[in-house]
């Protein structure tokens, strides 16, 4: 945005990744601090919110300013308990100016650790969506093994079409392809049984028209169940938003509720406690691979933009992987990408 | 079965369980062996299905001769990649003979780790509905924080209406009531937020019946989270048999996966090595616990009879639990009242 942005490894100035800084459970420390660690790592932020908190909590970290971090203002913020539907009309509020400064072309992608809906809303409505897209997908990773797996849409849309799920896979597919540099990533079906004729109406809908798509920007592996996204069996696992956010979820709430089980199986007994100590510290890399900071952030994958939204309960960390992961997507072109990939596609129709 | 009907722990005869001696992956071997382990533990059993086969695999069990275990020929077995529709035709078909000793009276109820689909179709045909109730439910119970948690429809229905979730509600209910002694249990509708204006569509719409139905047999928590499943918000999770599909499976897939992170991370290092060496009792109970054979097999409720629903690679542990919990079902006069909650519920209306 400024003269002292870093550069790209194109040559090209980069552009900032715009923070709402007042979002989340926490308010502004941890995006703060998340924001401090992304600019020594190289990714230059715009700070939006509160100007007076958000320099109160800057002074707090020593040599901050000297870092590539602006403060921009915004007067109001969406509180968590708020409607989604407020957004039409608060247009100070900080995720507003936040998906703003992508629209006019100030900030590379705008972040967010606050409402979801209403993060959605706010790029939706500001950014709109890429021609041929019926509706945006919330895109997130799962640790898995060799790895992880991709997972869409998490949550954006209860009720789905099948030509959404169509849709999704094609951005999903283009995205590991652009972002994480998977060549021809496999899409698995979400469904209740590998076999084709197994599934929900919406399943056995979809089935047909991912078959179509196969071999046209799209991977398509066939149905997987449930036990295929730890596996990792698929690098993309397509679902409606209401499956989606259920396995998420579930998925972070059993891999909690296990580890503090291991903990406690590693404290039952005088013997068991002795070795617990000698594994703890294996234990805990395995403990941070789980945790949801690791991802930082999910995608809102389909509008005209890069919009990421984030955990409320986010710390620094998080904060931090999810300003790189989006400085990153826009340094692959990410958008442009999805939008050249809609437009072939149309053409061939 | 009526005249000679069932009977309970109160000093009449003990109906045996039906085995469908020839189901599952591994074929008569583990049904043997957990037949004969449920009957030392003093539940009687019939083993259906090839005569010759089933005493020779008797025969590899000393003492089994004297045990309260009997052998119902059945020339035919489905196998586990044939179709569910089978079950029609096939009339001398193992899962056919089990379901109609339960019809019959000759047996408490039927279980089998053979085809799923198969097993359904047969129960159905065979014992027909509950009156009130438009379709069965599969019910299964998953580890939980505090012991475990009670989720259905896990897989017999992909697409459902809200009045099925309904009148799974109340089956679910009398069941942890009857069988597993849970003073008003709590039922909460797995959806994607607590608010209860979030979920699809079909959430949205059960939510209106589950209200109406609190304090009538049901006691309606509200909506729950993925999360809340293995943190044991509630003591029963009700959703649609696509999810709740997806949900076992990931949640089994997951257990498994993690454990296996678990084992690496502990012998990643010497001193995590020497200190898994320590932990490992510790850990194997807790594996035990994570591990499906636990319940063994699964009801389908809402048939006018009691039949258990096992996963095909079931070992003996798994076969000996899920004919424990048949004639728990059984002596708890589980259908007798499932039946007579759904009359009195009609006659209120």
């Amino acid at each position: 945005m400024t003269a002292e942005a870093p550069v790209s490894a194109e040559g090209q100035k980069a552009l900032p990744v715009a923070l709402d800084a007042m979002g989340g459970d926490h308010g502004a420390a941890p995006n703060v601090e998340g924001a401090v660690l992304a600019a020594r790592a190289g990714v230059s932020v715009l700070l939006v919110g509160d100007r007076v908190k958000l320099h109160a909590e800057l002074g707090k970290h020593a040599g901050s300013a000297t870092l590539p971090i602006e403060v921009v203002e915004a007067t109001d913020v969406i509180g968590m308990d708020e409607h989604a539907s407020d957004v039409r009309r608060r247009t100070q509020a900080s995720i507003n100016v936040a998906t703003r400064l992508v629209k006019e072309g100030r900030a590379s992608a705008a972040v967010s650790m606050g409402h979801s809906g209403a993060t959605m809303a706010s790029a939706l409505l500001t950014l709109g969506r890429i021609p041929g897209v019926e509706r945006p997908a919330i895109l997130a990773h799962l640790p898995a093994r060799g790895g992880f797996t991709t997972m869409l849409d998490v949550g954006a849309n209860a009720d789905v079409k099948a030509s959404y799920l169509a849709q999704w896979a094609r951005l999903a597919s283009v995205y590991l392809r652009v972002v994480e540099d998977r060549e021809n990533p496999t899409v698995g079906l979400l469904s209740i049984g590998e076999e084709d004729h197994k599934g929900n109406a919406l399943v056995l809908e979809a089935h047909g028209l991912l078959r179509e798509l196969h071999g046209r920007g799209v991977n398509f592996h066939g149905n997987i169940e449930g036990r295929d996204v730890f596996m990792g069996t698929t690098d993309i696992v397509l679902t409606d938003g209401f499956t989606g956010n259920v396995v998420l979820k579930l998925a972070e709430g059993e891999a909690k509720v296990l580890f503090g089980w291991v903990k406690e199986a590693l404290s039952s007994t005088l013997k068991s406690k002795l070795g617990g100590l000698l594994v703890r510290g294996s234990l805990r890399s395995l403990a941070d691979r789980m945790d949801p900071s690791t991802y930082g952030a999910s995608l809102l994958i389909g509008v005209k933009g890069l919009a990421f939204i984030g955990h409320g309960s986010a710390d620094a960390r998080a904060v931090k992987n999810a300003l790189l992961r989006a400085a990153r997507a826009h340094d692959a072109k990410l958008v442009p990408r999805l939008e050249a990939a809609f437009q072939e596609q149309s053409s061939l129709n």
